[in-house]
């Protein structure tokens, strides 16, 4: 069923959650070594599909440097911490001794009220590239302005998202809009955007030239983005939407463009779930704030958590569960599917019977009847 | 699925909750200052789409007067405390100390015991006067026996509001029935009449002359009206029904009705998706009873509660949020969506990209599959 | 939708519980005094829509008088601990003692060991009849066995009551098949028999000769019959499949059989909602077991909660609510719908629109999406 | 309804779990001692449709031993404790005394790292042989290497199971794939294989010759598969899709191949639930795990829970229930089903009017709406 009437008059889409369904064994399975879980973004290739999100509790130039040599891809927040504070590591340790609550919301709206530095945002990309790949994220309003610091500085790769991001009209309320079209013309970075939830207007942010579009609206374990603007829409439902948008786009462009799921993964059944959804990688949160390398030191929290008059995430704290290798390829000691997420991917794409991720697109799924 | 068949013999539609469903991002995004959340009732024009609840522990001459100046209309119960009362501060400081329970009910059960006085009625709506715009509720059954008091005190606009309140037969058991045709054609006076919870209902209290319609069945987060007389209609479902029927009743009649949304809307997320759904403004009872202005001060309770032989309405206790102002308008310091509703509305239609209230009804929706 | 299929290949029905759908208010309203719930049972006329269950912890003697009075209806369990003990004051006062948990099934089990008196179901005949109607139940095993002894002491409606009973092999483990029609068609005494839970199987029932039928498995708020055996169904399907076998029913032989949900109603809301389902009337138990009259004392249990190999039922505390009267018709001090069941369907018959309990099977429901 | 569509790209099935369902009582019913609840697998006939399943907390020769007693049969894991270990009762102690957390864990991980040795393999048959029936398991990547010292000891069952095992491509990742159609063809001994939870893979299970099939992908309580790998199927959906398999098998061939639900199934109800979703029989752990008899002594963990680099279980304590006997047959003196789990079959099967399993296929379903 995709949709559903309200009250007679008002049409609704039906979504699912990661959740609500299950991947379903086919008729063949197959040793779990033989997995091949690497893909490929523009002329990148990346042993893990895994992308770091751009938060400060995540991702700092060393965790990049790590997740590099890993196979992943860590991407930097270029109006975070790092860019605001010559050195945050001071800010970072005093963050990490909040009590959840407002009190501690109202410190992180005032920890961010300290300016981006253009200086610094190249500074930065300049310690990421160090490190190996370069990839910092921008929000739509700031590209404008932000960009050339970091383009100078040598980005590989600018991830431009917002809650919800799209191709007709790019900006927010202090801003002029960007034209995505002229910038991914202009410059020769390849950029990735997002997020985006529905076919319609991935299929416009394709069509900007962008190399991969991030799907889910910041709907992670610590978003409240639902109850103060009572938008979202369902993960699996999305990456489906934007994956057969990007097959449409395909036919349409001879181009492939990348599906990155975004936001609420954090197992590796989470994680193949979304694969098979038709996503190409995942951007992983709260999983890597939970590494002993992470910045957060413990500590978890989005972007939107310190907005300065509608905070729309909570600050929370992360149980360590290892370090980032650990976290990632195992061995795990717990038994909860949180830790070792690529072996669980391996393991779950070895007794689906697919050995690539592409394949894995082709998983039968189940969802609960209730 | 609109319909659904229970044990093969008796129809049943298929009913949705606000929270069983959220906005969806269209292929547009816009600043949210530039979102205009005005919206007209009769000839009177407010800058926010919020009435406060005719309930003693939200709406007093004092908060109404504060509201009116924020842009909003409070309506004050012109059958409860302050028309009872000469003085009901001493009352109302009682009832704030009582511990939930089955004590707390009997209280109320005997506070409200204390008769109406007509000259109560005048008074208050000089009051209310005095502080801006006059409004206050009657339930239907009493609407003969006090609307002179408060007519000729110069009441600005009536509400005629019971749990359920139908245009063919309006009654209580104690009292003759109110035509409310007749008396809308007798007065002047804007009447805004509720609940309704079906396009049938709400077609025919459209024909009556109201300039609005109250929807939902009084289910606040403490009625218990549900289990006390099983009846319910989910607010979603029943805001889209009776937003059809004023479409329809436009065609027919080239007069627009205003959809109010009453109870169980609690955050910017509800506000925005209670609009979506086709409300023209909201009102708001508890998110209005944790102000600090509120004469509720800390405790929340609906008329219901105090009913003398079938109470159907909790006493509870709200946390307190702040001034009436940051409730509505922020800054906020909490991520939960509670503070700051206007906020979050407005930051709704920019993400959603809609410029008014009335576009905001196109937004497209999704429910959670279970 | 009426139907699903599992995997493919094994038919579903739905089912709706009680809990899933809501009353939905009509065009029209009506003041609760002028709401009739009286109804006719065979010969019998009672005030009260309301069975007491025959289960020791609600319906000894004394309170089948007193429900009596108040309009209802007791039914005496002809084996429960009033046939097997000459004074069962002492083991109910012992069994109101207990402690929920094994120990209080194991003492239980001991207890029901005491067999049944065939002298002791005569006498309670008389002290039932002496207080009024006399009514009791026996299972379809044993009536052959004690029906005898029960009737000669004047029994006005016999209760035949297993957790299912069917009209084509009626029988237990121990005993001959009692075939209900030869009994039916042999006394002249009414006979109400369930529980039955489909059209098809209360369609034979009916042609029995029964006066009524007891839809409902016994799945009361103690019942673990579902764990124990895989046996349930939703108790609002329930009745709304027998209600259409009683208008079958009607038009084949022009008779028409009482409907009694039985099982799981606890409060005003859940009254109303199975009449409007197609019950006639309802059979209470643990609303009753909260009367401060009931010879349960402050405990709860079912027949089978002693069972001596497979007990299928909790031994449960119940909060004293008051005088059997004021359970039934209030004044109600609480406000979740558990006192004046009566004066609670009473309003929603009001606010309905319904003016006689046979009315109320046209209300319209609404069943939630999730 | 069979399937949905998730974001109007990708279909999913719809799939129930025993939960969601219940048996609906049909138009006859019958006394419980006359269910007869024998069944046949190969030349074996077993007075109780029970299999304990293949863990070290579950199953030892002895309680093999008693099993084969009471009329069920027990599975050895022939890659357990006892093959590992000369004397596991030592190990079986400590691991009974872990407490739940990390730490059993990586104690479990240490303890299995013990390697298989075959000359115990041999014995352990031997010991089983020397109780009754000699029935083991091994992993599908184990069978080849180990199967030699199982048949030469007289090993009379062999069950091959892995999370999932298909016929195409049977393999882990450290050895040949075994060719389970030349195994049966090989060997005398009947084989029953498994997990397996569609149709379709099935139907190839069965061709391989086969003589029974393990329905669902080890889901038990203490699974935690569905986090670590995404993978699952609701078992009601599973037993029903595979026993359809086997209808359309036996057309094909005239063999009628054994249904046997696996994991999850925890009081007589799930297990009457189960064997009318289409199961022949049903293997049991947790309900076994809980008697006096156990080797895990009062703890429970699934063999995954062991996992070297990925766990995918959880170490857990069960309550003692009783003698293997009494939680079979009863007498109980818990009322929850999770005791006397044939009788509550028996007097299901009484209730529901089937005289023997096969009949209990026909009986009738109903789901909760939600």
């Amino acid at each position: 069923m995709l949709e559903t009437t309200i009250g007679g008059a008002k049409r609704a889409r039906i979504g699912y959650e990661l959740d609500d369904l299950s991947l379903v064994p086919s008729k063949r399975t197959r040793g779990a070594d033989l997995a091949d879980v690497s893909w490929k973004l523009d002329a990148y290739r990346f042993g893990l599909p895994i992308m770091a999100s751009p938060l400060d509790a995540v991702t700092s130039p060393a965790t990049a440097a790590r997740l590099c040599e890993l196979g992943g891809l860590g991407v930097l927040n270029l109006e975070g911490l790092w860019t605001r504070y010559e050195d945050p590591e001071e800010v970072l340790g005093e963050i990490a001794q909040l009590t959840p609550g407002t009190d501690a919301t109202v410190r992180l709206q005032e920890l961010y009220d300290e300016p981006v530095k253009e200086e610094l945002i190249g500074r930065r990309v300049e310690e990421l590239k160090a490190g190996g790949m370069a990839a910092g994220s921008l929000t739509p309003g700031k590209v404008e302005r932000y960009h050339h610091a970091a383009l100078e500085a040598g980005l590989d790769l600018l991830v431009v998202q917002g809650v919800v991001v799209t191709a007709q009209h790019v900006t927010d309320e202090d801003h002029e809009p960007l034209d995505l079209r002229s910038f991914t013309a202009r410059y020769d970075i390849p950029v990735v955007v997002g997020g985006v939830a529905s076919a319609k207007s991935a299929m416009h942010l394709m069509r900007t030239g962008a190399v991969g579009v991030l799907v889910g609206l910041g709907a992670s374990s610590v978003s409240t983005t639902e109850a103060a603007l009572g938008i979202h829409v369902p993960l699996a439902t999305a990456i489906a939407e934007v994956a057969s948008a990007r097959s449409r786009y395909l036919e349409e462009s001879g181009r492939y463009v990348h599906v990155i799921a975004a936001g609420g993964i954090g197992t590796g059944g989470d994680l193949a779930k979304a694969i098979a959804c038709g996503a190409d990688a995942a951007m992983l949160g709260r999983p890597l704030a939970a590494a002993d390398e992470a910045p957060g030191r413990g500590a978890y929290w989005g972007v939107s958590a310190a907005h300065h008059t509608l905070p729309r995430g909570r600050y929370d704290r992360v149980e360590p569960l290892g370090p980032l290798q650990v976290i990632l390829e195992g061995p795990a000691h717990r038994d909860d599917g949180s830790v070792n997420l690529i072996g669980g991917l391996r393991r779950a794409m070895g007794v689906l019977g697919y050995e690539s991720l592409s394949k894995l697109h082709q998983a039968e799924l189940v969802v609960r009847a209730r």
